[in-house]
């Protein structure tokens, strides 16, 4: 099943999200409108407002509120990646020019903080603090698994748990707040929230480990930017941890790790990436996805049947799915 | 009078922000701790903080929220200050190396979303939605205010309209409402909140003309930067705009605009800072600033007379002094 087709159903109201998103960027100021509207214009998945409405659809849906938060949510996400192109120094997202290259890091650095702000000028008009209190710590976290990505850059001594702790942080927590938030401003008791809270967690997981498998199987034009962009980068993701504690793979992949270190930003990453491929690491991480797909699947058997519930299902499915 | 005087009074609950600053900085992420207490006790006037506090001695004074106000708004200064000096490319603020260049301008873009996010934190915990409102709305404006000032380098065709539409967004609008958000958290009527919002809002112009005039006659030792960085980065100011004014300033020192932007970084402005010194500019820049103290005190005028109200006459005499 296709995400679009997954979405047919809520096509109206995230029509209205959209335009919304478009209307909230839209400023006087010349350049932030037209590098905020560059970047929405890119597309994306839009997942974290499709959270925000499916956990609503668990209370009482009111889509003036829900809508607040979904716009919110997916502008955190878009300064966010305006913010790591920078750090990333990349030139392409999803196949587009990133701001920082179309215009420049400057301007990249205020379009993030532009939009970062207009979303919180949505958030203000919420008035349960419930919803203040969890997206404030959200957006620490993030910094604090960005931060950490930065530091174990080219760590190939670092844990499994330790990849996890930053991805959590990194992705899951956002998607978890998504649908979480969605049940609270619908009114939902906190037993469900909580348990739109793990779902969305869960898919987070799984969607980052599948994220990073796509980087060492997918093509450019799968993925948007050139494949190896994380072991180029010294982001050393799941797979690599993996197939690092493979004894036929570690000396040879180290020796490439090192290389590309060395080479920096132009460095051929072909034969990590084909070391990476033939050793067990990448089916060990998309076991683990699954595993997560699992934990999200189970989660929602503590929520009442519904056409929410089967759309979440779906989703799962959807982030799950080997897509290389 | 210094400031450290005028702020003795209030010296016990300025320390109580203090630490609080610190501890909420302070994170089991060392890199970003650092960073952050690196730019915190580089010091600061901490002059929104104190706004914050006076601001409240107007109504019921309630430290605990208050605290969590003044708090949020001076991280989110210093967050500003971060990525400023990644957009500005500075080396030295208050005569210390600033985050990106003691590490590096990715340390620099995360510790100010890090700081960024610490100060939403607090904010969340004040459930006044007036408060949230009139915050993010401020911070939208402080991008585009940035912004504004990107678009407008070594422009030098702008109108002193243009200049302090831009000072208002930087630097104005965060002084406004810090003493009119201590206003409202401590329960004071609209027309006592405004009043404080435009004193805050007419010593923050002046702050910031006086700034402008000062990194075209302070030291190194006093500015904390080398003088005339303004200049040099294509930062129009006041006095340069006002100067181009000046018929037998304006021809020269438009050649020595141009030079300065062909050269880049490294230019020597010490001729342009000579003309604009010799034109009428300073004087009328200089003028201007004391007119919005004038305003600043003239709006005290509507707010009870009590000690702190004492104390913001004061502050408006500092900002409006002369120190170069």
């Amino acid at each position: 099943m296709k995400l679009l087709e997954i979405y047919a159903k809520m096509k109206g109201d995230i029509n209205k999200i959209e335009n919304e998103l478009e209307r909230v960027v839209s400023d006087e100021q010349p350049l932030l409108s037209e590098a905020a509207l560059h970047l929405l214009k890119a597309g994306g998945k839009r997942i974290r407002p499709v959270f925000v409405l499916l956990g609503g659809k668990f209370g009482t849906y009111n889509l003036d509120d829900l809508k607040k938060v979904a716009v919110t949510l997916e502008l955190i996400h878009m300064a966010s990646l305006v913010h790591d192109d920078v750090i990333d120094d990349a030139n392409t997202r999803r196949g587009q020019l990133t701001v920082k290259s179309k215009w420049d890091n400057r301007i990249a650095m205020y379009t993030g903080d532009y939009i970062h702000g207009q979303a919180l000028t949505q958030i203000a008009q919420i008035k349960n603090p419930k919803v203040h209190e969890m997206l404030s710590k959200a957006l620490v976290e993030m910094c604090i698994g960005e931060m950490e990505q930065i530091r174990y850059f080219f760590n190939t001594d670092q844990s499994i748990r330790n990849y996890l702790l930053r991805i959590r942080r990194k992705t899951a927590l956002l998607l978890a707040i998504s649908t979480q938030l969605g049940g609270i401003v619908a009114g939902c008791a906190p037993q469900q929230y909580n348990a739109l809270y793990r779902y969305g967690y869960n898919v987070g997981m799984a969607f980052q480990i599948r994220d990073d498998l796509l980087d060492l199987y997918g093509t450019e034009k799968q993925i948007g930017k050139p494949p190896g962009s994380d072991i180029r980068q010294g982001n050393i993701t799941l797979p690599v941890i993996l197939a690092l504690e493979d004894a036929q793979v570690r000396e040879p992949l180290l020796a490439e790790i090192k290389r590309i270190h060395d080479e920096g930003d132009r460095a051929d990453t072909s034969r990590a990436i084909e070391y990476i491929r033939n050793s067990e690491g990448s089916q060990l991480a998309d076991e683990l996805a699954n595993r997560y797909i699992e934990k999200a699947l189970a989660v929602l058997e503590h929520l009442p049947s519904n056409s929410a519930r089967k759309h979440l299902v779906e989703i799962a499915h959807f982030v799950g799915k080997r897509n290389y």
